[in-house]
C-alpha cells in the first residue's frame, strides 16, 4: 500500500478544473491536483473574501473568485466542495457558466438530497457525477487541507441511472490518481451506509460532549481533567465543522432517524443487562466489537498502534 | 510539561512493592518503578501461569509467583490491578500475607464498591489508599504496558474518612513520581465523574460497533471499508478488554444507568430537532462541543494534531 503520493502525471487529466468552495476538503483537492499534475488550470470558487484572499497567498490554485457562472465558465470539471444544505443555490449560480460536456460532481455526505438539489438546474450536455471521498479531519477551512487528505481512502460515486459512463469514468480516474479506491452504488444504499458509518457517530459524539458538558453534579473542569478515560476520543468528531454537520443530519434524516432507532433499541438491552447484572451479555458484546476494529485495521482503513498513535505526552 | 520520565531516585520510595494482575496497567506500573527506582524489590502475582512465564522473560519484576499470601508477604505496597469484579476474593485471599503498617491500594476504574469489596478483609493495620490512573489503551497485558502510560495523566486517589495520612501522602509519592497529577475526592464522586468520562463513553462505543455489525441493510464489509467517516473512531475504546470493562458496568451500576438516562434524553431532543428540521438547534450544540476539545487540549490531555495525529496512510 502506497504511503505517499505517486509521481506527477506528464499530462492533466482536466484542462480546467472550478473547485467551488475551498474548505479542509476543496483545498485538500486543490493541493493533490496540483501535485499529481491533474488539472491544466486551478479556478477557487468561494463566496468568502478572507477564504479567497487566502487561496492567493498559498498559490492554491490559479484563479481565485467569487462569481460562480464566471469560475465554471469553460472548466471541463467542477466540484461543489460546499455544505450540501446550499446545493440547490450554487447548482443554480453556477448553471448558466456550464459549458456543453462540462462533469459536475460533488464531495458531499449525503447523496440522494444532493442529486434531488443539483439535477434540476443542469443544462442539458452537462453530466452530474455525484461522488463523496470518506476522509477528513476535524478541522477546517483553506490551511487545514492537505495532498494526501484521500490516500487510501474509498471515494463512492452515486451515478444516476442513465448517467454518462464516460464522464463517470473520468471522474473516477480523478479520484484513482489522489490515491483514493473508488466504488459505485446506488444514493439511497450511500445514505444507509454513512448513516451509521459517518453520521449516526458525529450525532452520538456531539450529544455525549454536550450532555457532559450540561452536568450539574460534575463540573465541566472535571469532564476535561479525566477526559482520557475514553470520552476525549468522542470530542474529536464532535469538533468538526457545525454547519457541515447540520447540513448533514438535516438532508440524510429518514436513514439517521433509523440507525439512531437501532441504536436505542440495542442500549435498552444493554441498561437492562447492567441493571440485572447480566455479565455474559456484555461479556459477549465486548468480545465481538474487538474483532471489528480488527477487521478495519487489517484493510489499512486504521492505525494498528495503540491510543492511535497519540504522542504519549498528550501534546 | 515534562515529555519524558526524570531520572531515577537515589533511593527507593518502598522496600517491596508486590503487584497484583500483571496486565497493561500493573506492568506499566512496573516498568516504570523500575526506570525511576521506585521500589526495592517488586513482586509480579498473577494467577495465569502464561503472564508469570513472560514476566519472568522480560525480566519486569524480581520475583514472579501465582501465590496471593506469599507474594504480598513482608510487601510495604501491595497495589491490585485486576477487574474489579475480584477484588473481594483477592482481598481475602492476600490478607493471611499482609504485614501490619502495609499499605494496600489499587487501580480500579470504580471506586465505591472496591472499598467494600476490599475493606473487610484487611487486618487491623493494613491501610487501605484506593487509586485510580486515568489512562489506559485499548491493548491489554503485560506486553501491552509501558512506563510512559501514566505521565502528565490524572491519578485520582479516594481515601476513606479517617483514613491514614502518611499512607496517603505514600501513595500520592508514588504516582506523582510516575509523572501523574494527583487529585482526592470521594469515592461516590469518583464513581459519578468516571462515569461520564469513561464508562458511559466506552458502553456506548461498544453499542454503537455491535449495532453496526448487526445490521441487515448495511455489511459488516461496507462498515468496515467506509469507517473513515467517524466510526472507526468508535473502535478503538470497544477492542478494550472485555473482562474488566464488563465488571466496570456491573460494579458502577447506578452512576452508569443514571448518565445513560441523562445522554436519553438529550438525544432524543436531537432526533427530534433533525426530525423537524430544527437546524439551528442543531449548529448550537455543534458549536459549543467544540469549545470542550480545545479545553481538553489546552490542558494537556489531548494532542492538538488533527486526526490524533494518526499516519496518514492509515498504517
Amino acid at each position: 500500500m502506497p504511503e505517499r503520493l505517486g509521481p506527477p502525471r506528464a499530462a492533466p487529466l482536466f484542462g480546467r478544473v472550478a473547485i467551488i468552495g475551498f474548505g479542509l476538503i476543496g483545498s485538500s483537492i486543490a493541493r493533490a491536483a496540483r501535485h499529481l499534475n491533474l488539472a491544466g488550470t486551478l479556478v477557487a470558487v468561494d463566496r468568502d473574501e478572507a477564504v479567497l484572499a487566502r487561496v492567493r497567498e498559498l498559490g492554491l490554485a490559479e484563479e481565485a473568485t467569487a462569481d460562480l457562472a464566471a469560475g465554471v465558465g469553460d472548466a471541463d470539471l467542477a466540484i461543489i466542495c460546499v455544505p450540501v444544505g446550499a446545493y440547490g443555490a450554487v447548482a443554480e449560480a453556477m448553471a448558466p457558466g456550464l459549458k456543453p460536456g462540462a462533469i459536475v460532481s460533488d464531495v458531499g455526505s449525503v447523496k440522494a438530497s444532493v442529486i434531488a438539489q443539483v439535477q434540476p438546474h443542469l443544462p442539458a450536455g452537462v453530466h452530474f457525477v455525484p461522488a463523496h471521498p470518506v476522509a477528513g479531519t476535524e478541522h477546517s477551512g483553506p490551511d487545514a487541507g492537505f495532498a494526501t487528505l484521500f490516500l487510501n481512502r474509498w471515494c463512492i460515486l452515486t451515478p444516476t441511472e442513465g448517467a454518462d459512463q464516460g464522464a463517470v469514468d473520468r471522474v473516477r480516474n480523478f479520484w484513482s490518481a489522489m490515491g483514493a479506491n473508488v466504488e459505485t452504488m446506488t444514493a439511497q444504499h450511500h445514505d444507509l451506509v454513512l448513516a451509521i458509518t459517518s453520521h449516526v457517530p458525529h450525532l452520538i459524539a456531539y450529544n455525549i460532549v454536550g450532555t457532559a458538558a450540561d452536568l450539574e453534579t460534575v463540573t465541566q473542569s472535571e469532564v476535561i481533567k479525566f477526559s482520557a478515560g475514553g470520552f476525549r476520543d468522542f470530542t474529536r468528531i464532535a469538533a468538526s465543522d457545525p454547519t457541515m454537520w447540520r447540513d448533514v443530519f438535516l438532508h440524510n434524516k429518514e436513514a439517521v432517524l433509523e440507525m439512531l432507532g437501532r441504536l436505542n433499541e440495542d442500549i435498552a438491552l444493554l441498561a437492562r443487562a447492567i441493571r440485572w447484572g447480566e455479565g455474559d451479555k456484555l461479556f459477549d458484546l465486548f468480545t465481538r466489537t474487538r474483532a471489528i476494529r480488527r477487521g478495519i485495521i487489517s484493510v489499512g482503513q486504521e492505525t494498528p498502534e495503540p491510543d492511535f498513535g497519540r504522542r504519549r505526552d498528550g501534546q
